[in-house]
C-alpha cells in the first residue's frame, strides 16, 4: 500500500512514520515534485493546501485524503466526491493551542503586560499602570464549536461571564448563554471581549458590519483568530481609526501574510500576531493521532473513521 | 465612635463610606498628620505599613484594627497584643489578581508573545516563533494556600501537572499531589514552572538555594510573585546569568523599588515586574467588602469576623 505525504517533516518524525508501518510504501514529497509518486498512492497526507483536481485525477489509485489540519477553503471536494475519496481532517487539535491564545491575548490586555514591558526597558518602577482582572468580565464567543467551547471552558474558570453564539443557538455546557448571530445585538452592549473563531463560509464572511462594532462599549475588545473577512479591512481600518473600540487583536487578515506598510502594523490600538494561535508544539504529535486511529480504521475495516468530510456540505 | 482611615481614598469612596456610615466620626489622614484623630479613633484601617508602638500608645481608644491588605511585616504586633487589640486583614483578595498574573505569565512565555511584538514592530510576518502550550507541563507551586490554590485551580483548567508544597503536605483539591518543602528535590527536576507565593518568614527566607536551580531543566521557568527574600539576590543573579533556567519573572525583590541599573532589569532571561501582582481595579472594593464585614460583627456582636490575626503567631 502506498502513502504519499505532502509535506516533508522532521526526519526524525518521517523515521518514526516508516518504522511504525514498515509494510508501506511512504514517500514524503511535496506535490509539485510528486509527480512520480502521484499515481501510486493509495493515501495522502496533505495539509489541504496543495490539492487541485489535476492533481486528483493524477492519482488514480487515490481512497483516501487526510488533511493535517481544519482549514479546508483550498480542497477541490467536487472532484473527490465524483471519484468517491474519503476525507478525513484533523479538526479537534486546534482547540487547546487556539483557547490558550485567545486567554493569553485578554490578559496581555487586561494585565497590561506590554505597557509594563516598556517600563522595564526604561527601568521604570512604576505601579501606577492600571491593571485588570478577567474575573467578571463578559466574553462573547462567535463559533462556540470545539475551538469556542474551549475558549468557554478557561473563561468559565477564569470567572467570565460567556456568551456563546453559534449557527443553532443550541445551548453550550461552559457558556452561561448561546444565542444565534441574528440576535447578537443583544450581547454587544455588554461584551468586554468580543472572540471570533469563525471559520470563513459564505454565511461568514463580512458578517460583523460597522454598526455591530458601534454597538460595543469603547473599552471593548476584538480577537479574531478565525477567518480575516469576517469583516471588511475598510471597516475594521475605519472603526480601529476612529476608537470605536479599545483595540483589536487580529491574528488572520484578508490579505496574508499582512503586507509591510499596511496600517494595522502601526496602529496602536491594533495588535497583529502572523496567524499563529493554532501553530504549536504539539501540532504534529496531535494530528498524526488522528491519522494513526483513521490508519487503523482503513486497514482493518473495524471501527468508525474520526472527522469525516461531508464532501456536498464541505466541513 | 470614631474610625481613623491612615489613607486617603478617591473622594468618591470616602463619600460612599461616610454615607455608609453616618453615625460614625470618620477621618481620612495619612497617619503623619493624623495626630489630632489617634487619640479618639476606636478603629484603625490601615495599609499595614505604616502603624507603630508609638501610634498604637496613643491611639488610647483603638480597640480594632483592619489591614486592607495581606502583607503585614511591619506591624506592630507586640503592642497590640499587650492591648489586647483586635487585628483582622484581607487576606483573601489577592488570590484571583495574583493568579491571573501568574497564568498570564506563563502564557506570556509559552506564545512567546514579546518576541512576536518584536517582529510586528519589524513589520514582519514571522510564522516560525517557536509557540508552545500550558497543557501537559508540569507547575510546581511553593505555598499551596489561597492565591497558591487558586493558582492550582486555574492551571488544572489548563490541562497543566500541579504540584502544591504547603507545611504540612496536606492534600489539595486542585493539586495532583501535594508535599512539604522537606521533599522539593524529588520534584524540581520534572517541573516546568517553578511559581513561589510564599510570604517572607524565618522559614521561608533563603529557602530556595543555588542547589535547588541546579537540579531544575534548562528550559524550566520560575516565577516569584511572592516576596524577594525567598532566594538570595546573589544566587539568582548567578544562576541567571549562567542560563541555568530558562527564564525568571520576578515581581518581588529583595530591595523595592527595584533601582535603576541593576543587572536584573537589562537580563534577556529575567523579567522584571514592580510588585504589581496583586494590584487590580477591584482592590478597594474587594478589601472594602471584608471592612464592612466586620464592621457589622464589631457593632452588633453579632457572627463572626473574617480574618482574625493570631498575634503571637503573626499571621
Amino acid at each position: 500500500m502506498n502513502i504519499l505525504f505532502t509535506f516533508v517533516p522532521l526526519e526524525s518524525v518521517q523515521e518514526g512514520i516508516r518504522q511504525e508501518y514498515p509494510d508501506f510504501t511512504i514517500h514524503f514529497s511535496r506535490i509539485g515534485s510528486a509527480a512520480d509518486y502521484l499515481p501510486e498512492a493509495e493515501i495522502i497526507v496533505t495539509y489541504g493546501e496543495d490539492l487541485n483536481e489535476d492533481y486528483i485525477q493524477k492519482a488514480e489509485k487515490l481512497k483516501w485524503i487526510m488533511i493535517m489540519s481544519a482549514g479546508m477553503e483550498k480542497m477541490p471536494f467536487d472532484a473527490c466526491a465524483k471519484r468517491e475519496i474519503l476525507v478525513t481532517n484533523a479538526r479537534g487539535i486546534h482547540k487547546i493551542p487556539m483557547a490558550e491564545f485567545t486567554i493569553g491575548t485578554m490578559l496581555q490586555h487586561v494585565k497590561q503586560f506590554p505597557a509594563i514591558r516598556r517600563n522595564e526597558e526604561l527601568e521604570e518602577w512604576d505601579r501606577k499602570v492600571k491593571v485588570g482582572e478577567l474575573a467578571g468580565k463578559h466574553i462573547l464567543i462567535l463559533g462556540i464549536g470545539a475551538i469556542g467551547g474551549e475558549t468557554a471552558r478557561l473563561a468559565k474558570a477564569f470567572r467570565m461571564k460567556v456568551t456563546g453564539i453559534n449557527r443553532s443557538g443550541k445551548p453550550h455546557q461552559d457558556a452561561d448563554q448561546t444565542d444565534t448571530f441574528e440576535n447578537i445585538e443583544a450581547y454587544l452592549p455588554d461584551a468586554d471581549f468580543i472572540v471570533s473563531v469563525l471559520p470563513s463560509t459564505d454565511e461568514t464572511k463580512h458578517l460583523l458590519k460597522e454598526e455591530h462594532f458601534r454597538m460595543m462599549k469603547d473599552t471593548a475588545v476584538f480577537i479574531n483568530i478565525g477567518r480575516g473577512d469576517l469583516v471588511q479591512e475598510e471597516i475594521l481600518l475605519k472603526v480601529m481609526g476612529e476608537q470605536v473600540i479599545a483595540h483589536a487583536y487580529l491574528d488572520v487578515f484578508q490579505t496574508e501574510p499582512l503586507p509591510k506598510g499596511h496600517p494595522f502594523w502601526t496602529m496602536d490600538n491594533v495588535t497583529v500576531t502572523p496567524h499563529i494561535s493554532s501553530i504549536t508544539e504539539n501540532y504534529m504529535p496531535r494530528s498524526l493521532e488522528i491519522f494513526r486511529h483513521n490508519l487503523q480504521v482503513y486497514r482493518t475495516n473495524e471501527g468508525s473513521y474520526i472527522n469525516v468530510i461531508d464532501l456536498a456540505r464541505g466541513y
